[in-house]
């Protein structure tokens, strides 16, 4: 058995927070506890890492916040570890308290900033995907996806409740930024009439005709990701250009897709990626994420995990199918 | 006892849906069967009254819908209602089906409806005050707030874990149109920093005070009835004008708060107001709405429904109070 | 306007912990803030008012707790309170403390405690119905009441999903212990077959008949109320004894019932019984409960708080009426 | 691109229902609707296999009910079935209907059935794995086990809120007959202090000594599989004998875990079962079963399927670490 050299790690949470982010705290404490590792939790992100904003972090406190959405360690974005000063800055702060490791929870932009700090950094980083929009590569799930999809769909089925007493039409909007997963499966297990995503050039034409078409006796849903050139607003004003005549009706499900209590799946998912963190720093990995891939923990360099993310292919032939 | 001149009774569900509308139904049922009253459910309101949409209603096949958003009757709008020569179709299609007594579930256009009807009818009708809005004269709770509330709420608390996590500043749009019970309500409950309404003019330099003196470390929640007048969008851009800087976050909680599984209250309420309309009919009462004041059945004539409703005083001071 | 002689309050929880409890915590610390009185909030009930065991409690902190079952105070029964010694004992911390008012949130137990305490403290007390059992006299609603029968109908509708899908018999019970107030409450609102509560004599030769000839395509459903002479385990084998072919399956809710976010109806009810509770002792009024009777606050003296609750007449009509 | 020599696929679901099952038909339709197959539902499981009695599905129809929990099919055992004479029975049936393929869906008793119907019949059969139970070989979840886990932790959760709030031990029982995968998923997520499961030895007199030790400002949650020997009474009294001092609560969470909407997870996993069930019949698959193994789609014979399922090793590290 290795003697293990980490005594001391720093964990911090990044970007927007997703649900799962304190089970992955709490599973990163213990995993520390057995093999006694030191824990400071850093808060409000990149900003407390350059400022030394520290806290204590036990896995006993921990233990009951698993089912609590939100980061308990706050989150921010930071101007200022964009620059090189700022993330020298961070250095130091790091060595000057003596942590010899780094746990970094995030989404897209933390990755771009942990490959940019890997340039300087000489202590060892694990990032953590952290982020409901399911857009990072290197793991088939992101830590708050599940939750968020959940969310949305409890939300679409009150919808559907109203939609069919009404025999409406609803455009309704999810969230993801640029990737269109949580609109594929939320809209997929909904049964909605439509999906709309950024990864596709939409055709308004025939969604206009299905529309038209659809029996009077029914609600007929649209479930469509947000996006610059994309969202339930933008739909709707293309589909009322066409046809003025057509009654429609707009949903943003909006930041509440962002919080409440995570599902098990995300809280299990928080466990295993913490658990894995701490042991890959044990085992002397460096500047790589660790995430799950065909249900089996899988490591990935940060340069990797910041490339263009793609819908995978079984998905893609289910949205084609169930388009009718 | 006295002998029970009603052998057929007919039902509608109008305006917007709110839950617990099939817990009225259930027990509207429920109370004819007791009564060896036969019973017919009119679809899509005033549009099904006028054409003879009819279908026969069990209280067995009703029982287990309880637990169950919208309205399985549907609902819609009827100009054809609105004009005189529709309402006489509408008496015309009653007589020849032999109904001899009408209730009716909905909202402030519906009793519009009913008092318009009331000139030429001399079938006895009874209504249900089924909106979600809360705004209806003659009942301190109409069928569908409590839900709203709690929807509008669930979604509140999970705003909050994101806002907590960024300390951020967000303006929560809720329903209730000219009414701001579903804003007190639920901006009380969940701990709102302001709650702005369309009972009272707003002062949104005080807002923006607040706003630029909250405490950093916690979410600055803003809950807002939606109104022609008020929403999310024109407080946020009536903050914005005056201090650019501010950073605010937008939600609006939209249709998800007319749909989903009825609370226990509405449903109860539905059952109560459903029992009361038949038992009414039963005594010859007519032309009445059936209540709820001082959580004691209370009938109130359709004139006097429509009235202008008031948020009553005992929240008025609370809303006064909690203002920081 | 009276001068108020109140400088400093003291709250505590106690007996059982209900949903709301922390609403009307950060109602009695807005109230008291806005008339500038000092809050000290009592650990674990009596106990900690025995042992000085308290803490500083602030507006600002409790804001954001208004959502969260139990109650941060904790809670804990009392042998030692029940002794004069006890109680005496509790009276010399409070003058120690220079506490000049005190608010208790309890059941049944903790008002018998209170009524003892009024006999020898000086200090005026008000009490507030925390209970989920709603079988306090003088308020028609207890709090925690509606979250503890929203929890009980949430899983019914889930049990019926299952129930149907097997058409089986299912004996559910419900919480309450010698009330039957949330058996009748999520028995009418779910559909159920039959509903047997603690004031009423069960005939099971009659509830064996109705489960003989329920229709076989359906579930069936019974809810019961736990108790002494009652609950799911006897009525089970009540039935087995006279027929040993019915197929029954028995669940209990339990303790879920007293736990998760409160509502917004009981949220609602702590504000409202929180703020009545300061506004109360400022009007230098003492040793009373305040209520909600009729939708109106109300204030009970101790002695008629403890005695025996009644299920309302409506109440009993309806279910009268919905016994098949 | 070969001929689709399958015109008529039945289906039919069986044993214990699962939430995601009318998930899995919804797509079963979607997808034999594009493949110009005819789609009969058999009422019942095996019964409604032998007896005939058949319903007609079509994707329209069900594409609503995605979120509904239980089975629209119904489901039996069936004793006659266990007969080789019933089964000849079945399959005469569904020749008589020129049904020419057969998707079922269910657990460990129904893959039973499938093997031994498989020796006399010559229509090409594929299997769903629908049980909460995660206890089948050859896929890594099955259809109603994200479900049944998300119930049980909610429900955990609310008992945490009262636990904390009384500082008590709880021993919580979720389901799963001879699986701990509900009790390991669910007991790790919540942050339980011990977790019990069948398939590993019980240390009591560990635990009473944890119970003894542990922190008395906190809850302590036990959560236990049921089992023959576990169980929550079971382990209530272990402890008990061996000090009866110790004060427990006991909690059944029961079969609220088979019902209720299921979640994303399980609706997503019923459509890719459902899509590739129809898929592997046109393309001449018979006796397998559909699963997710790795999170990619997998197709395991039915002797393979039945054989003793085991706890995955990652998941058994975690256990171990997580036990203080």
């Amino acid at each position: 058995m290795k003697t293990n050299l980490i005594k001391h790690i720093a964990v911090f949470t990044s970007g927007g927070d997703s649900p799962g982010m304190n089970a992955a705290l709490y599973a990163i404490a213990k995993a520390a506890e057995k093999n006694s590792i030191k824990l400071t939790g850093i808060k409000k992100g990149y900003e407390g890492l350059i400022d030394g904003d520290f806290i204590n972090l036990e896995a006993h406190q921990l233990q009951k916040l698993t089912q609590k959405g939100g980061t308990i360690l706050k989150t921010a974005r930071s101007k200022r570890f964009m620059e090189l000063e700022g993330r020298k800055k961070a250095l130091k702060t790091l060595k000057e308290n003596n942590i010899d490791a780094l746990i970094a929870i995030g989404g897209d932009g933390t990755f771009r900033g942990l490959l940019a700090f890997s340039e300087i950094c000489d202590i060892p980083v694990i990032g953590i995907p952290g982020t409901i929009d399911n857009d990072i590569c290197g793991t088939d799930f992101t830590l708050g996806f599940d939750s968020a999809v959940n969310t949305a769909i409890e939300n679409i089925d009150k919808i559907r409740d109203t939609a069919e007493s009404h025999n409406r039409v609803f455009i309704v909007e999810v969230m993801g930024r640029d990737s269109g997963y949580i609109a594929i499966y939320s809209g997929l297990v909904v049964g909605a009439d439509a999906i709309l995503i950024p990864e596709s050039a939409q055709d308004y034409i025939q969604l206009l005709n299905k529309i038209k078409n659809y029996e009077s006796e029914e609600a007929f849903i649209v479930v469509v990701s947000e996006g610059d050139e994309l969202g339930a607003e933008l739909v709707a004003t293309k589909i009322k250009e066409m046809n003025s005549d057509v009654e429609l009706r707009i949903t943003r499900i909006g930041h509440v897709q962002r919080g409440g209590n995570p599902t098990a799946l995300d809280r299990m998912l928080g466990i295993r990626f913490g658990v894995a963190a701490v042991e890959a720093l044990i085992q002397s990995k460096k500047n790589v994420m660790v995430g799950i891939v065909k249900n089996q923990l899988h490591f990935t360099p940060f340069e990797e995990v910041i490339k263009q993310h793609q819908i995978n292919n079984e998905l893609k032939q289910l949205l084609v199918l169930f388009e009718k």
